[in-house]
């Protein structure tokens, strides 16, 4: 399957439909049915025709009510079923058959109990599939559209929680996304809820593709514990980046308990957490760890969007709190601002002495509780020319003094300065203070830690965006594993020379006399020998492998030998020959260049140092194909091998450059057999001196299908 | 400095004085005076004698008082000083000749404001010795004894603050404590609160010596912008540890901005972090990051003391949020518990199909509403004979859903189960159970990750506890740098051969003949050659190492050439000749020792894998001097270098053992000469295949004073 041929159906009658159908409507306040009749009355400002199907009455509250959909007169655009789990399937059917275009299905008792629930999500897609109906759901809580204020959904905290704003939340389970909407009550305005339990059909996918095109939306957050279709994902993805919308993602399934806890949860599959983690990383999607890691990143980024180059300045009225917020600023990577002559000048006429003018400024608690001077000087803060943020660590309710502070903050941040400033309520105690500030638009934070590191994420969200690649589209070629064959060293390198990949000119001798005429094509230098075999993978293992020949004589006995070593590991039939091939000189870098197709994502390259490295430090950077020259290139200063390549220590500096275009060059190769080809492994590659290239040391594919030869 | 002669006051009388004096005491309620008065008759039980000083008031609110300290008759234990700062030096000198014993100095304007303030303190630790008064100030908000119900602080938040327990509190600067005492709002009790301002005399070592011994503080905390005495540190810090008393630490100045602010807020020096955060970590003092973090792990450690061997249960009526909560428990390396039968038994019994009744618990949230079910199903949890934590991870405020599983929790904590049931109120909506689970004493945590991390923190302790050496103390030679001198690697491998550490046996060639005789003494193998000076410091950039020699006469070319490349690199009288050893065979891992004197701590051993391990990744571990076997066993297992050594991927394994031994002997012999050695490396120093042991390949000593031959 590749991207071509993804399409996203128009959500517009689902998210706000003219017309609705309740079916399972009741009069019953605590039954599922007549909770979502409430919501939908009492609790809605629903301006279409809502229908009413219950077998049993003919009206409920004064509203018409007939016995089956198959009644209605007319489609209406939305079908709710809150019916009994062994009705579902003729409900969705008689939906589907007069041109419903969506339904929504509470119920639960399917897929999350076992294979029968299964076997019944299956006949749904079937219905999907055969009437063009498209189902939300089933065992999900429904939408909730706050915006619209329109609560398609049983729960009684719809009602609670209908404060409308920038951010839309697509959700697979219901706890979280509640857990996120809840910060409502620290100002977060949510707008949209889309949260589709099951997902026999529509998924989360669906929700975020929709909201990149929502003019009310402007920041998505997601909490996944599966990605069903990579592909779809991917393309929803880059829509939402394309429309400059951020999406900021929560994904359960790390470490081995989560990825089990999910699958029973949701019977999504977790699939690998780092290539996840670089697909996300790839696409702009701000990956967070914890849901009120989601809120604090959601909230900065529905207030302002960042262009990557963000300075703060730290504004307290603790010393030592000061210290720990500019120590954690620093320890993020991040940047105080250096205050403009001006800004130093006006802290210094406000506060005394003691203070501190400089950034992280400290007012000193003996200031605060002067309401002019906690104005101006915040003032003087925000507005200073370099300071585009302004954290303010809060660690302790002081009653009428923090209260001060909110007035003074919200007072500044709504009459003098777009810069964001963003108070870190870090007490256990909250006052009158907190309520200003979150009454003031100002969202606290919860602690300074938590504060840094969304201010971290924004500002990396902010550089990803300014260096994203428009036009670019993955690759996302997941076809099904089938079985899979090696290509032998030699006829890989074959390849890769096609390729335009450089490798050391090697030739396969099939005697001692080939191995000795060989060594004297390789000229002045030392060779290397090696085994060539299909069915021999650790060639240095079985002893298939000769360093440093240095004479004719040499590459001859290292012909005996290591035929002699090959027919004791496999099959005489089996070796093609020895490899013998000039030695590289020194100095070089070796890395590891890998090309693999992840079932969900397609096909990923791995770079990375060689040897140790990557054996014991894990330090890999990951990329989804097809690769430009920019992606190449960051994936190289993304590991430490890069500090090796630009020169350490006095060594030469490497050819970074001839790597980029090698990267470009394999990528392309890749993507044009990604049907057939499972992975592609050069290990080492050696990145030789600026202007001398690189060459590809040694290399395996494991295909698919027919011989690469007849590709 | 050694640790030899560091002693501590006995503090009980500060704490809990049997007499006071207030000097500066005043019937003005504004006033610090007054406000102190206040907090020390209306807002404290204190049944000592009070006595007042003013120089114009005979008598307050009915109190009589004196003109001057000289006027009272009998000296008390403990004078308060509220007056102005420059009344402050003759007030502590009067107080001090009469043979007070403790002075709290709450007045500002000293140290922090500059030059003369830090000669005014200068003045005062004058008066400290020469009267053996402590002061424990200036700059401070006082003394905060709950559990005495004594505020022997000016701070109108004692009225609100004075809820008993079993933590010690010992700060630097006030806001960070103050923020930790508000954490009393979530249930969290706070004993005894020591903030020492600017600490001229006493310190926060003082502080945890004194809560080490108090039998009301069980856990104690601490935040530190400097470590102003390193030796004396660590002895409280290890009195704590025999004491069985965690300490719990948040140091700033990890970064340079924190470094520069905390300097400039307490002129505390930083020093190097990972120094740091190497001796809190083998003194077992718990660092963390952020006030919220200080917070969590105290109030865990407040409840249980770990074994280190705690597995955990994950009960939550959301899946996804049980999911989450096991992907994070994964992640930090920590252990789900294997329900029992009889547990899986019991959840089976009381929950329907569709629930988990394993761990991770997912009782879903339509159970949840009835209250026997979900006190069942936390009793059966609780009780499962392999779990030894719950965390309870509650995504959403559900109003009497969450009320009544709060209820069930604080039943089968208090009537069943010792069984730490930890909660997690992640939702920013707070309601009747959060308030519930506080009255409960169940402490609610803010976020899934700062459980796990609090969690993870708690069971490291337990593991360190379990294997802390109680009779070891530090080196602690923190003796000033004076100027230092390095030896030639031939000399410093002749002193590391004497302390009993190998090295390759090497013979000091002075000629072209001597270098072909001292390869014969070789024997059959290959030579290194390398030239010998003090002067040169980085040999092979000169051209002063020639390996793999393998004749007389290649040695002799070796030599001429390499004397050559000396005199252009240094005088010919500084060098000593060419070191002629073997050439150790492979295979061996290359590691490097490192050991110097940290200016705050003393010694301090550094090990890791050699190469790009330590240049690239910064892979070391580190511990301080003297290194016991088990110690030194413990190094090495926590670098990456461990994985090769135990014998990686086929290849054989290394001799630990030899190492370990090596890694003793050489702390015993820096240990007997610490006075005199700055730092002593050995890089490369080899590992050889198991029963080979170990050589130092190559070293360097810097050292003070007289030539190490005289030593």
């Amino acid at each position: 399957m590749s991207n071509q041929g993804i399409w996203f159906s128009d959500l517009s009658r689902l998210v706000n439909p003219n017309s609705i159908v309740l079916v399972g409507a009741s009069e019953k306040p605590d039954s599922i049915g007549g909770r979502t009749l409430e919501n939908l009355t009492t609790f809605s400002e629903f301006k279409g025709e809502l229908l009413l199907v219950n077998p049993g009455r003919t009206e409920i509250h004064g509203r018409p009510c007939v016995a089956s959909v198959k009644d209605l007169k007319e489609a209406p655009d939305l079908a709710i079923l809150a019916v009994r789990a062994d009705m579902v399937i003729q409900t969705l059917r008689d939906c589907g058959e007069m041109g419903i275009k969506f339904a929504i299905v509470f119920t639960s008792g399917f897929g999350e109990t076992g294979e029968d629930g299964r076997a019944v999500e299956a006949e749904m897609r079937e219905i999907v599939a055969s009437t063009g109906m498209r189902i939300y759901g089933p065992n999900c809580p429904g939408l909730n559209n706050m915006n619209a204020r329109l609560g398609l959904t049983f729960s009684p905290a719809w009602r609670i929680d209908r404060r409308p704003g920038p951010i839309g939340v697509a959700t697979q389970g219901g706890g979280l996304g509640r857990s996120f909407i809840q910060a409502m009550d620290r100002g977060v305005g949510v707008g949209l809820w889309c949260s589709g339990g099951n997902e026999v059909d529509l998924e989360v996918s669906d929700y975020i593709h929709y909201m990149a095109d929502a003019p009310d939306i402007e920041v998505i957050v997601t909490t996944l514990e599966g990605v069903r279709n990579g592909p779809r994902f991917m393309a929803a993805a880059l829509h939402a980046a394309r429309r400059g919308k951020p999406i900021v993602a929560i994904k359960v399934g790390k470490s081995e308990y989560g990825a089990k806890a999910a699958q029973s949860h949701t019977a999504a599959i977790a699939g690998s957490a780092e290539i996840n983690s670089a697909v996300f990383s790839q696409l702009g999607i701000i990956e967070v760890d914890d849901i009120d890691e989601l809120i604090d990143v959601a909230s900065l980024l529905a207030r302002r969007k960042p262009t990557g180059k963000e300075q703060l300045a730290v504004y307290s009225f603790s010393g030592g709190t000061a210290a720990l917020a500019s120590d954690m600023v620093g320890l993020a990577g991040l940047k105080l601002s250096e205050f403009a002559p001006h800004t130093i000048e006006a802290l210094r006429n406000a506060l005394p002495g003691f203070a501190a003018f400089t950034n992280p400024v400290d007012v000193t608690a003996e200031v605060l509780v002067n309401t002019e001077v906690s104005y101006a000087t915040l003032k003087a803060t925000a507005a200073d020319p370099n300071t585009d943020l302004v954290l303010v660590p809060i660690p302790v309710e002081y009653g009428k003094t923090t209260a001060m502070l909110a007035d003074s903050m919200v007072r500044v941040q709504q009459e003098e300065t777009n810069t964001p400033i963003v108070p870190v309520w870090m007490s256990d105690r909250t006052g009158e203070g907190h309520r200003k500030m979150i009454d003031g638009g100002l969202m606290p934070m919860r602690a300074v830690g938590n504060a840094v590191l969304a201010v971290q994420r924004f500002i990396e969200y902010g550089r990803w965006k300014a260096k994203f690649e428009r036009e670019w589209r993955p690759l996302a070629d997941v076809s099904d594993a089938e079985a899979t064959a090696n290509l032998s060293e030699a006829k890989t390198k074959a390849l890769l020379e096609q390729a335009g990949v450089p490798t050391p000119r090697g030739v396969v001798a099939r005697s001692p006399a080939e191995a000795a005429q060989a060594f004297r094509n390789v000229g002045n230098g030392k060779a290397v020998m090696k085994i060539v075999s299909a069915a021999i993978t650790h060639k240095t293992d079985i002893g298939g492998v000769r360093l440093g020949i240095a004479s004719e004589g040499a590459a001859m006995a290292a012909y005996e030998e290591i035929h002699a070593n090959g027919v004791k590991a496999c099959d005489a039939s089996q070796i093609e020959g020895v490899l013998v091939e000039p030695m590289l000189p020194s100095p070089f870098v070796e890395a590891v260049v890998g090309i693999h197709r992840d079932p969900v994502f397609g096909h990923v390259c791995t770079f990375g140092l060689g040897g140790v490295s990557i054996e014991l430090f894990k330090d890999v950077s990951r990329r989804l194909l097809p690769l430009t020259p920019a992606s190449a290139r960051e994936m190289i200063t993304e590991t430490r091998c890069y500090e090796l390549l630009k020169g350490y220590r006095g060594q030469p500096a490497f050819d970074i450059d001839a790597l980029v275009d090698m990267l470009v060059k394999l990528s392309d190769f890749v993507g044009k057999h990604a049907a057939r080809i499972e992975e592609l492994e050069i290990n080492p590659l050696a990145v030789r001196p600026q202007g001398q290239g690189v060459a590809a040391l040694d290399a395996v594919l494991s295909y698919q299908g027919t011989e690469p030869s007849t590709w």
